[in-house]
């Protein structure tokens, strides 16, 4: 409990709440993050898909990049419209099944779930990337730093999410300045022919005899989607911004979009410029910046602020998740105790879930980002595509002013993210989308089952609506067993004595010596309360018992019968191996007795 | 449980222990196949020792042979004198016990323990070498064999004795009758000269040129000691012997020694005079048999039953084993639970710790005999001297008739024991016997350690002789939490009326419109027991609630505190996930605060 409270700082009030809300500038330090730091991999990955089918075809990227930078302007329009509808915040997921039914809905929600978890996987990956291109010898121990970094962030997100504001926002603004800075200085150097390209055998010489097909330029596209990924973060967090939040939310997400658009671009155009190739060990970025800044202290800055941004924009998934759980817990669908904001107003219980599993992916998939990124992106898409579709239903049925610009505006976003979704499924599936798309139907198999339970467990307790209660026992019988005369069993007796009733001293004769020693001492010491011997042919106390209460239960149909057990609770955890087997195989047998009551009455140990 | 019964069998009844006592004949396939079966490898451990030195020194294998049988006939008479004394069983522990004191008394048994182990984990590993010898292919298996053979031999004595008795009987009269026609036809063959020796560079030829050291001889010996472990078998489980069990005890014994002299005697000379070498792949004994029977029936008959005899001899171990734990288990030095009769009247316990702890030294030493066979004479011979030792301390005392005599027949036993002890503690230290010689005092400081935690809290639980009562609480108030109103609740409601006294429902008031609801419907169902509604600035329903728990506890120290929670218990274990995770907390705080009694009152899903 101590090292909790120091880990995460002492329980907030509920009243607390709403002083923990985000202005726009820490908000765009938290929730921007996401989609700012997949800059430091995306044009990477279409990259590592053009070049090894020929040199010839890095050009493409510029191209590639342009389309996706417009798919990014129809997205922010399309959200913007779903977060001045749905100021609650839940994003794909409530807009589908509030317009879509349940199981677009849960499709929707499972996608979130993955894209949360992996968010936080391939972010940490790329950080560490980035730090071990700048410090090589850190490269064999890419998975481990991976794992530490993933628990700074749980720990930080246990804490609450205002200081997690404070925290994210220098590492964030110092990112945006310093690649804004060195894509000014690469344009400056370019135009006055100052920069030379990083690799010698120029693209630009190469003639481009080999055709390109249609199927590579698109799985080109597919990866470069991952610019993309974090976009919907915003429409989930709305509720942590201050009021008005949701203009408030709309402005940060277009300025996050305009910065992350100038961003994505002028990397992939630099690094197309300077002719730089996709390296094992060192990212795109750190080749243009190193080529733009040189080995100066800018360049670590940069590298620095790179993998800073990467490993806190885990931390918008960290964020977003807990809060998708608690939905999901809400309406059912996920264990009632994800639904709870711990004592430092967060959701505990799913910040935990999704540090684990993210952990999981980075030590399976050995901290690779390249592995990592054909799993991220097709449950990211589909998702986008749902909650359009699903605003887009919802003008139709409303149709309330403006409608029409409405739809239009969310069924472009939808036939875009739409057409996006199933190029990166076909392009993506042999390379690890397979895997998503098997876990999406689990995941919702899952919610179903335990929505189901809940809804049994709802109808097999609920109350009779006429009032009437079921038949019920009425008498009550305490009985204590012992076979040893001690002070625990004499607080046991002084417990059950509280309460009139009959009680029972209970004793199986294992040794007839002993049995009489026994006796004698609940005579001088058993207040009078009956004592009853229980043979014990097989030498077994437990059995004895649990067939005279059995014969209780048979005989009595109107009886609880409460087994009070006197127990011995030492000081010291290890001692437990000392103390109480018994009982617990007592309390083991007894347990799915119908009538039966098990109560201990703790002798606590000092020494 | 159904498993457990098809497993073990049916329960028995106390009555019946004195059926399941031990005929001589039954008794000395299962006692004797410890002793016995360590012919199969003494002899090549003698020889393991001599022969890398140099090939001359195998004669030197005869003589050494020769003082372990003198010292065999010494050990016998010695422990037939035990035997008579202490009909009770419990060899040296219970001997060195009562005439040395506690710490010689531990000191004993912490070897013995060791001994046990070391002969389950020693014996299969040969007898799995000796299977491995005539089927070759087997031998990169034969930690996984050994492993088997033991959890195999755990089941059979989890029966119950009788029943390993009859299981043990065809396997050791194999064994004795196989190895005795083998010396037999191998005599015959040597006088007639119609053996030809294994080894052609033959032993006679060498001319002894080089020295022998007297410390080689010396760990020869020590090698050889271990032909004699298990002899002590017999006087720990006397009580298994039919009456009269004494002198049917020393009667079995002594035909023991008999048989064990010959054959260790035999394949020791037959050894020497076919000039067999130890091998990595095949034992001595299987060299000695191909020999003399050639690849026939006899000889896989011969394999065959050593192998079963040795497999077996861990067999000893798991009757003494569990009752020298049960032993210490009364005296206060093990946990109680190792005392009692399981329900097939064995010690269940004991044995599993048995399996267990020797499956975990057949895996670390990868099965090898060889890398066995150090740790194992030194706490055998401990025991015997300390036994020994004992002896003579209890004659001097008594003075009862033919002291003098007894007196002398256990010094011997004392002297020459305690004489091997040392020779095998320090020619064997840096092989492994250190192992053995630094978990003595650990076992030691263990039983010390559990005695007087048991002191301890007899002292603190201990009743006034004088009969006073200490002060104790006599009021008694109940209190029921509950989030929501279902059957459950109204169960635990039913029980705690079913005793006159106050009771109170306890709502925590997270928010505010669930908490009207749940006060309607406590008004309709609650049959007009008091409501008490605790604001929980905190969200935390479990702290609020122990708040006002504490709170009750400060304001009235002269009552108890009865928790009553409803808990949910589901059909399927694994729904357990989807209920009570609040429950468990809650008991988990409340555990620890003196006059709080927790009780669950369980509503049995049936879906």
């Amino acid at each position: 409990m101590v090292l909790k409270r120091w880990l995460v700082g002492p329980p907030l009030k509920t009243a607390q709440a709403a002083h923990q809300r985000l202005s726009k500038r820490l908000a765009l330090a938290v929730f921007a993050s996401d989609p700012l730091s997949s800059v430091a991999y995306a044009t990477e990955e279409i990259l590592l898909v053009l070049i090894p089918a020929s040199l010839a075809f890095a050009h493409f990227s510029i191209p590639i990049s342009v389309v996706i930078v417009l798919l990014l302007a129809m997205l922010t329009r399309s959200y913007s419209q779903i977060i001045f509808e749905y100021p609650g915040g839940g994003g794909a997921y409530i807009v589908s099944k509030a317009n879509l039914g349940e199981w677009p809905g849960l499709t929707a929600a499972a996608s979130l779930m993955i894209d949360y978890v992996m968010t936080v996987a391939v972010s940490v990956a790329a950080g560490i990337a980035a730090i071990t291109s700048a410090i090589p010898p850190l490269f064999p121990y890419r998975t481990v730093l991976g794992v530490c970094a993933i628990v700074l962030v749980l720990l930080v997100n246990l804490r609450g999410v205002r200081e997690s504001g404070k925290v994210f926002a220098v590492p964030t603004y110092m990112f945006i300045g310093s690649m804004l800075l060195m894509l000014a200085v690469g344009t400056f150097q370019l135009l006055f022919g100052q920069l030379t390209p990083v690799v010698f055998q120029s693209v630009a010489t190469q003639t481009a005899v080999e055709s390109v097909s249609v199927f590579l330029l698109l799985r080109a596209f597919s990866s470069g989607c991952t610019a993309l990924t974090g976009v919907e973060v915003l429409s989930n967090g709305v509720t942590a911004f201050r009021p008005p939040a949701p203009k408030n939310a709309v402005i940060t997400m277009v300025m996050m979009a305009f910065i992350l658009g100038i961003l994505f671009l002028g990397i992939s155009t630099m690094a197309y410029h300077l002719g730089v190739l996709p390296k094992d060990d060192e990212t795109v970025v750190s080749q243009v910046a190193r080529a733009i800044f040189g080995e100066g202290v800018l360049y670590y800055l940069l590298q620095g602020s790179t993998m800073l941004i990467l490993v806190l924009a885990a931390n918008s998934a960290f964020a977003g998740f807990p809060r998708l759980a608690s939905m999901l817990a809400r309406d059912g669908y996920m264990p009632h105790q994800m639904e709870h904001l711990g004592d430092r107003l967060v959701f505990s219980n799913g910040i935990i879930i999704l540090g684990v599993f993210s952990c999981l992916l980075i030590v399976v998939f050995d901290g690779d980002t390249h592995a990592l990124i054909p799993l991220y992106a097709v449950g990211v898409f589909l998702s986008f595509t749902l909650a359009q579709v699903g605003m887009v239903r919802r003008w139709l049925s409303e149709r309330g002013p403006h409608w029409r610009k409405k739809i239009f505006i969310n069924g472009v976003g939808a036939v875009a993210t739409g057409i996006a979704t199933a190029i990166i499924a076909s392009t993506k599936f042999m390379h690890g989308a397979w895997i998503v798309i098997i876990l999406i139907p689990i995941l919702i198999m899952l919610f179903r089952g335990i929505h189901m339970h809940y809804k049994e467990v709802a109808d097999e307790t609920a109350l009779d609506r006429r009032g009437s209660r079921p038949p019920k026992p009425r008498r009550s019988l305490v009985i204590i067993p012992f076979s040893e005369m001690n002070l625990a069993v004499v607080r046991a007796l002084d417990f059950a004595r509280s309460r009139p009733g009959e009680i029972r001293g209970v004793l199986v004769d294992v040794d007839p010596r002993t049995t009489a020693g026994l006796e004698m001492q609940w005579a001088q010491w058993g207040c009078g309360v009956n004592l009853v011997v229980l043979p014990s042919p097989y030498r077994s106390i437990v059995s004895s018992l649990l067939e005279y209460v059995e014969e209780i239960l048979d005989k009595e149909p109107d009886t609880w019968v409460t087994v009070v057990i006197p127990e011995i609770l030492p000081a010291h955890w290890w001692q437990n191996l000392l103390h109480n087997q018994r009982a617990l195989l007592l309390k083991a047998s007894l347990l799915f007795k119908d009538r039966v009551i098990l109560t201990d009455v703790p002798f606590h140990l000092t020494r």
